[in-house]
């Protein structure tokens, strides 16, 4: 079997730590091989293949153009920092690389339109890195949202994603620096709690969007903790909130009108390492019931299985789409371009609400 | 053993649904006895006293007055309706009678400032009928958040009290109308959301609140969704969002610096009848294990036991306030009256945000 015929041959930009993640991912993908690194000297790029174990036959470079000029990479995955999205993210479609682009996408929305328009004048696939929708717990949980017995309409969702990396972080990690991660935690965990928001409002954008009066920047401007309330024409609407200050959460509460949805671990499982994910979903609750003192059973515990983490799932599905345009004649799935558009828009307005003092943001 | 000497004598102000729950307690708590109930009609409270299985002894009384000038009457619980709350315990406190006031205790901080200067100028004690403060695993809860190593400092709380009682409810219950229960979901679930935030903030008010834009109001005004963001000079923050337009809820979420708390039945345990309330709580999560795709393990249970449910706890300890004034010439615990005054400023604050089109309101 050939190997440049039946696989996407992936080339990856930096070193990141995240990139750990993603080669094995892309090792393990069914249909993809890890055929180049690159990383800003040919050191690190050769010591990272090695503390790796990348197999011999990946291509190191000292540079990230070396992988983009590899004419046997066929798409890329970039994780460099947010600010030098635009800049290697449109040279490796104009080279006709697709692009699995690490989150959040751009520092705002007419960078990732720059992105987009590269991507798409030059046929190429876009998706984003978000792993968690890739789960198959998440088809599941979207099952419950759109179950109209059980749950009803939606009508609120709250998001929490927080860490607490410590003062060493805040003080030099990329993702406190305005010229690299500018985004800070809006960008890092707050893409998350939008991008749950907007998955569960099957994609709507809402009507508004009010930052939390008193977000934490820090000296040089970067945003370490935020909120936000969403509002939907409808009457739907959603907080998050997003911060570098508190202890680990991975939250989502959904409600409608007839049932809940909970869980604690949305973008990491918990124990997807055993090969499954977990939701908590409520509903037929009896109101007199609870008015007299007396409650139903807990909510039902809903385990999801799946063989092979969600980032290589994410792999596979990105390489698919690039396998049906190399091999099939397709053209790029527009969807990912959306989604990811969309959770930036959303982010930008967040953003915004905080620059202009906290006044609510109108989304046309 | 003489009952007038070593119990205190409650009577009831209206045969409201919560009614049965709260006549159960005082029958159940080891130093309270109920002398009498009043209804607006001699049949609507005989009717009750029957249909409850209460002691022929209680006496039954066809107007609330009777109540009141009842000499072996020592305290009353008011269930009514909030708007007329102002009017009854200021009657009551009048009388000399201490008062277990149903929340929300009053429509706004001027009326519940004439309340607790009647209960101050009459010596009698005033506590609100917050329930879930007086289960022990709100004590024990309290421990968990003050905990420095496993906790670290409070950054961040959310409450979301919500359920969904339907349209009949939305149009002809007192909750929903602007002369009775005239604060609607913010009265009703949002008080609990506002005390649990102030709670774990030690009570202190924060520097601001603001209303999520999208609050639904019915035809006559009355809210019957909505939200807030509060926050603290220090960076403190909390959110919350109460509702009578979903599934039943009852979630509080906060956030340390190193460690978080979790749980859904905050108002009523889920398994309070068997005797016991259930928290979860997590702390030293290593950062570098989430960010290689490894979770410790899931947050742990905590269980705390009870003897009796918290509304029976609450009575108790409401007699016992009212014993130390009435036997051993204690003057009235102001701390019951302050935790309600600061709770119903919040809430005056988000009510005031909504009218004024969603801008922040400052608190003093």
């Amino acid at each position: 079997m050939d190997d440049e015929k039946t696989t996407v041959r992936f080339g990856v930009l930096g070193c990141a730590h995240i990139s750990i993640k993603l080669c094995k991912a892309i090792l393990r993908a069914p249909n993809a091989t890890l055929q180049a690194i690159g990383s800003r000297s040919l050191e690190k790029a050769t010591a990272f293949a090695a503390e790796n174990g990348l197999p011999e036959a990946v291509r190191v470079y000292g540079n990230y153009e070396g992988v983009l000029d590899d004419d046997h990479v066929d798409a890329v995955y970039i994780p460099l920092p947010t600010a030098l999205h635009v800049t290697w993210a449109v040279r490796a479609a104009e080279r006709g690389k697709h692009i699995l682009l690490e989150k959040p996408v751009a520092m705002n929305t007419a960078e990732l339109d720059r992105i987009l328009e590269a991507c798409e004048g030059n046929g190429v696939q876009f998706m984003d890195g978000t792993m968690w929708v890739h789960h198959p717990r998440t088809a599941k949980m979207k099952e419950a949202l759109s179950d109209e017995q059980r749950f009803g309409q939606l009508k609120w969702i709250h998001s929490c994603l927080t860490y607490n990396p410590g003062p060493e972080f805040l003080k030099h990690s990329i993702r406190a620096k305005p010229d690299l991660d500018g985004l800070g935690a809006l960008g890092d965990t707050g893409w998350y709690c939008i991008r749950a928001i907007l998955w569960a409002m099957n994609y709507e954008l809402p009507k508004s969007v009010l930052a939390f009066p008193g977000a934490i920047l820090n000296e040089q401007g970067v945003i370490i903790s935020c909120g936000s309330a969403l509002h939907w024409e409808d009457g739907r609407s959603a907080t998050f909130h997003c911060s570098f200050l508190s202890y680990v959460t991975f939250d989502v509460t959904a409600l409608g009108t007839k049932g809940c949805l909970r869980l604690h671990d949305f973008t990491l499982p918990f124990e997807e390492n055993f090969g499954y994910g977990t939701f908590y979903e409520a509903s037929e609750m009896d109101y007199g019931k609870i008015e007299a003192g007396r409650w139903c059973p807990k909510p039902n515990e809903h385990v999801v299985e799946t063989e092979v983490p969600q980032e290589v799932l994410m792999v596979k599905k990105f390489a698919e789409l690039v396998y049906n345009i190399k091999f099939c004649g397709e053209k790029p799935l527009k969807e990912w371009s959306v989604v990811s558009r969309k959770t930036q828009i959303v982010l930008d307005a967040v953003k915004e609400s905080i620059q202009r003092n906290y006044q609510p943001v109108e989304i046309n």
